[in-house]
């Protein structure tokens, strides 16, 4: 018996899926879609172990999980799992980027050392068509020099409680957030434009991300100054923050390990 | 009685259509969708001319087409407009990203000087999943430097018999080409890469844009050199071509107008 743990770049589009975790039977979750694509390629019943849960309706460029495989004698190469795992995964919008060999101590969540999102905010009048579900979408335009210098306040290691959903299962609200960017690109002809917030850190807490974008949406509407970002930081208290952006922009895009 | 020509701006998502011509009734066309709306908002049976008839799955981000409106006396500015006609397209992914009032003399398909088309190509083992629909998907990487020596050649004022549909109605298969470019993109971070083409010129055949693209993919493929695209265009024969990429990847971008 030969036990190989394997690691899994995966990507999808989250617009049908009530999140990463598996739930109750006939809730479609990212989760059991490639659990039952494993089942399908191996017939065992194997658990992923996954870097970072998403939420519904939330989107991966490059979500990270690992499972182990007793595969038997029978010679099994990263590039023929992949290919399997996305036969059975046909007509889902999921699919394994990359499969790769990992020693048996990798741990998709516990090694990883940076993750990167990236939430897309929309500014203009007409509604989306081909983005919808993709972006957020804001009527009017936002300030993005004012969001940058309010952006600012947040870098560094903070208790984020302000950010932090209600149910976070996290034992502390101190974490380190290394990046929150902002880029501007046009969008269309007619003067749309979108914003991409990159957000770069070890780990987040449960709609930190969302809750931070939603709360800079409040200064590039005007409503807030940059610096009261900071106020709402140390009042460590979630009502002080602004509402949580929807689930729409948002992409886990990258996961570093060592 | 006062009749007001408008011009209309319009993105849409071509997927769900048959493309932009009205069909027979049941048949969902992107013009149909907008003349329903424009009935809603003044219940008259309007007619759209539209600057470029687009292909059953192509997207537009620019579209053009003009219409005249007897409002009698009444009041009606272009941002009212946009709106109202947005309102009653909810739901459905075509949107008026800009209404202007214009000349009795403007016409969208006649007047056009230039059109931009980008065309949409992933290079990658792993399908897509939240651009289904909307980017070729070739399996295998392509030579983009042997692809952009292989397009010069069909830069300039040529009869491009070999890219035109057989069913293709323009009287003369002389064709302007000004820009045929290609930029590449990483699009994952498993190695992915993305091919944009941009096809600029003052109108098209039939097919001309996809069927460039994919006689161009043979190119990237190495099947052919690219002098072989030379070959190609003097024989001004359907059948020495390459096949006609399909229309996930094609979006017309913008429109320019004197």
């Amino acid at each position: 018996m030969t036990i190989q743990r394997w690691k899994l770049t995966i990507e999808y589009d989250g617009r049908p899926f009530s999140g990463w975790q598996r739930q109750e039977v006939g809730i479609p979750s990212v989760q059991a879609a490639l659990e039952e694509a494993l089942y399908k390629f191996c017939q065992q019943r194997i658990t992923l172990y996954v870097a970072g849960r998403t939420d519904a309706g939330v989107h991966a460029r490059g979500q990270v999980a690992h499972f182990d495989l007793d595969y038997g004698d029978r010679p099994l190469t990263a590039y023929d799992l992949a290919k399997a795992l996305n036969a059975h995964l046909r007509g889902v919008p999921v699919v394994v980027l990359q499969a790769e060999a990992v020693a048996a101590d990798f741990h998709a969540r516990f090694m990883a050392v940076n993750k990167l999102y990236t939430y897309r905010v929309l500014c203009r009048a007409a509604p989306t068509t081909y983005d919808r579900g993709l972006i957020w979408q804001i009527w009017r335009r936002l300030d993005v020099p004012a969001m940058q210098a309010g952006a600012v306040y947040l870098l560094g290691h903070h208790d984020f409680t302000t950010f932090r959903d209600s149910e976070c299962q996290a034992k502390s609200p101190f974490k380190t957030l290394d990046r929150l960017d902002l880029e501007m690109l046009p969008y269309d002809g007619c003067g749309g434009i979108e914003i991409r917030f990159h957000v770069e850190g070890r780990s987040f807490l449960h709609h930190q991300v969302r809750n931070m974008v939603g709360t800079l949406a409040l200064v590039g509407e005007g409503k807030w100054q940059p610096q009261d970002m900071q106020k709402a930081l140390v009042a460590c208290d979630r009502t002080k923050g602004g509402p949580t952006a929807p689930p729409d922009g948002l992409s886990l895009v990258r996961i570093d390990y060592p």
